[in-house]
């Protein structure tokens, strides 16, 4: 028998039952884990947004509060992520608390390391909270199953990066005003793309018109169209980003990464169709936004960063205001 | 002549000289070194102790203090140990006092990188005190004599470990309200296991009956077993942890490294009689713990953890509280 | 076309336009970047000097002080420098400000990291200074370029060590008293080093003799020496240090490496005549001072640092405060 065979596998009804928003109210985040989008409904979105503004006004005029004085967060780091961990680092220190970093390696045998509910355990014992990035599906959920003290998903693998699409609807909001009514334009790798499934989904939650541009084999995966099926949203597809260039809101804009291509000749043929530079710009609205999660490695030009329309290091900072609202709101100082 | 060559060779003497406990008044730890087990008496464990549980009453309470405020810790790790450096980071941090994180690597030629004494001597022109961990036995002493700041020793090798033997003890009079009397045993490998020779020394202070469960190969190494004589404390060999299980009040257990052994079918043949599952539970007192220094890889099942007899968990959030104790110790301010 | 033929090459008119002392007032730094020794004249550095004595008695006093509170440093580095990050991490601390250390790995393809603007561009989000450390000439530069927030310059390959050169300078200020009429000795490597570069520009600020010591492959370039000619200073070249230890004020040791040399038998030749000893100091005069920007290897024998004159331990405190003082100054504070 091994060991860790006691360990139980990823458990993704977990984070479903966790996606019970009527339980939440205002204060309702209190003690709670942050694994997934599904957490959230309008309610408890449009109270994380108005203290993530609260937020913004106190960094803006003190740099820092002491809200979370005498609290430790654990921001534990299984791969890399530098504007993930910086991000929670900032935002847990402007807000009067500490940070212990820890950088693991996930060893390519199991059984050389100590296992997730472990040492989860043992970071609850000298910390208040901890954020979790892991490269696999459902590590967050585990680590909230074993954890006492709340747990936030920094992002697990190909599954889910929370706190990436909250602040993603954020500056949609806080940049247009509003989320109702707008047509919001997803760019890239829709197939594979994490950020993009997530913020599809809360988007579902509003009344937008979605537009998907991507290569023939990149495209949005099915379930998630179905979702939006079910959501009664309008949605359009084409590989053609001048097809919605014109007409859009909000241009998402992701990498289309030269290592899904089987064929090479294929991926010559599409990269440069998704590349937003200023020739592109001058087709958009005048008020219209471009957002990216970032890194981005060519998909949007430099020459585009002067452009008051490129929204996506405002993003970034947004990033800090939401995270701090999530530090903030569940241990109940919000 | 080499240049390394002037830095002195690994100094025991150096820590048996610190072993003068009566030299320790109440706050005799002001400016000191803590390089092991040896500079400890009843009288100066009992005021640790007592500094300790009121750090646990603090953060229980508010979470932190500012007893450290302005001071500044260098976490200076030659090895990566996760546990304990999170440890030492929480308990400076909850003190209000800063961290500096260090983790450097020992590199295979000596002459590659800064010597330890130049390192130590730089770190202290930034830091008020200095935690290290080394790989090297004797290597926290040569830093002592050469930092004019206080050294805390987190493990050198098969060397020492002394925060964590005092924590150990701290958690065996906090769960069970008194350490004379008891019967403790300790279990696995007790020849290579630092943490059970430090805490068999400190025990040798208290009036117990100590014993020794272990695979044949992996017995307590004499001269431990001669200070325990010498100490004159009562102590029991086997290699059946049925033997000590229904009476022990303590089941101190480590783990069985299949490394260890050179002919595997013994170790077949004894890995799972170190195994502490609900089945041997079944037999222990009602009134008992079972502690561990952690990693654990199996020979504390998954199972025991909801036991109230499992006291490991606990037994990590008292290193934080006996951390804290010594960090206000040595800086002056306990 | 490249995407990262967007980014500008290593500008060294950027640190040159800098370099006009007659822009900063008292409070002149507010705001600005820190690349370059060239930015600095005895007006400013007379202010930086008094801050950073300011520091001194605040540390000295309190340990800390609450005048960055509120403040974030990314603390950026992409080689290691234990030495250099923990000076600037305490310094941040110790002014009341909060760290993000952040340590990223430069790719041998630079297609798979993120761009220095985009990597510097994000941390400003969440960050209100930039400290950075680069393997490359000009990093700093363009970093500064790119970011709106203050980025100091923490060594970027064979460039510069502005911050190096501001603790040397005042090491020597705070050691003697003065600058002005002392005899200041380099010796080692001097075609390689970036620290006695950067100390010989700065000290043509001033009156001083400068006395260039070192084995005939590894003298100063003559780009500086034509500096120090402009300057209107005196200086000697020498292959001795014997020539020059009885006079000297200041000896500046550098590190002779094996690895400049192509014939081994002439390093063998000349290294031991690059090593301070007592025997060496019995020559030098009462009131002198020795220096050396660390790490040495062997080039100091350890049975200097008693030596009243050895001053390179306190040049490394003076690190913190001239770093404390820099920080302090570019964000308004000084």
């Amino acid at each position: 028998m091994s060991v860790h065979s006691e360990i139980p596998q990823p458990d993704l009804s977990y984070a479903m039952e966790k996606a019970r928003p009527a339980d939440y109210t205002e204060n309702g985040f209190y003690g709670r884990d942050i694994i997934s989008v599904r957490q959230f409904n309008r309610e408890n979105l449009k109270y994380i947004f108005r203290v993530a503004e609260e937020m913004r006004s106190m960094v803006e005029r003190f740099g820092s509060a002491d809200l979370l004085q005498g609290k430790v967060l654990a921001n534990l780091f299984y791969e890399p992520s530098t504007r993930t961990s910086s991000s929670f680092s900032a935002a847990m220190q402007r807000l009067g608390g500490r940070v212990i970093a820890i950088n693991e390696v996930v060893y390519s045998s199991v059984a050389k390391g100590e296992s997730l509910p472990d040492t989860v355990r043992t970071l609850e014992c000298y910390a208040d909270v901890i954020v979790l990035r892991h490269p696999e599906v459902g590590a967050a959920a585990i680590a909230a199953h074993y954890a006492r003290k709340p747990v936030i998903n920094a992002g697990d693998g190909v599954g889910e990066h929370p706190t990436q699409a909250l602040l993603d609807l954020f500056t949609i909001q806080e940049e247009l005003g509003q989320i109702d009514g707008l047509k919001v334009a997803m760019v890239g790798d829709l197939k594979y793309g994490r950020t993009v499934h997530s913020l599809t989904r809360l988007l579902c939650l509003y009344d937008v018109d979605l537009y998907f541009v991507s290569p023939d084999i990149l495209r949005m995966p099915a379930e998630i169209l179905e979702e939006v099926k079910e959501a009664g949203l309008d949605y359009t597809e084409t590989s053609d980003i001048h097809d919605v260039i014109r007409d859009v809101d909000v241009l998402y804009v992701t990498r289309v990464q030269k290592e899904r291509f089987t064929d090479l000749s294929q991926y010559e043929a599409v990269k440069d169709c998704y590349i937003v530079d200023p020739e592109l710009m001058a087709l958009a609205k005048e008020k219209m936004i471009v957002m990216h999660p970032f890194p981005r490695v060519g998909e949007i030009s430099y020459a585009v960063d002067d452009d008051p329309r490129a929204a996506y290091f405002r993003q970034m900072v947004n990033g800090m205001y939401i995270r701090m609202a999530l530090l903030a709101a569940v241990l109940g100082k919000a």
